[in-house]
């Protein structure tokens, strides 16, 4: 059975940007908006090896995500997991497939394919409202 | 001169959600919709004493926000900063104004005015896109 409270599971199945914070090298937080989508078990999100956000995670895998409602501002989830898998995502396919989810339109992968990972999360504690 | 971009300016004026990482004791993040007002110095939000975020602020003052931009979700602003002071708001003064700045009514002060402390962030880092 998953943590996610089933009043909530709505913004995770709606396009919404999910705001990720990680832990930085020096125990400080980094906090910033990524795409999401979630199969009822794992979040995944995208990512690539070149930024601070995956040394973070490599270090630190436990991590944090909030999504409020665009329609009801005060509805909102924050799940506490952690990222316990990292996917190669070399030929885009799952990028594109976020981009698709989000409405972004592309003309393939993207120009850091070769780096491109997907950071699959474990949702372990929930707070929402 | 302050860290925020004059591009990005706006995100801090609009009564847009930050959404606000701390790092809890544990050493993992935390992160969840919070108001915020900026005087062009500094960020304020208004918080409790009886919460985890209060300890963990008081552990480790260095936290991030990220913001993003309703109308152009690509466009975002991450502000790392730390909290320099915990002022009093037991008179609810401060909640006040930002409920009135986020379109909230009102009954006067909270139930939990008692606690009620404002967190004063100094931006020291941005990330934005």
């Amino acid at each position: 059975m998953s943590v996610i409270p089933p009043s909530h599971t709505d913004l995770l199945e709606r396009p919404l940007f999910a705001h990720l914070a990680t832990r930085r090298a020096d125990g400080s937080p980094q906090v910033n908006p990524m795409w999401v989508v979630w199969d009822g078990t794992h979040l995944r999100m995208t990512g690539t090896t070149v930024r601070y956000k995956h040394r973070n995670i490599e270090a630190e895998p436990r991590v944090a995500l909030s999504i409020n409602d665009p329609d009801q501002p005060y509805r909102y989830l924050e799940v506490r997991g952690t990222v316990v898998d990292v996917l190669d995502d070399s030929s885009g396919e799952f990028f594109l497939s976020l981009a698709a989810r989000y409405g972004m339109k592309t003309d393939g992968p993207p120009g850091d394919v070769a780096h491109r990972v997907v950071y699959v999360v474990r949702p372990d504690h929930t707070t929402s409202q």
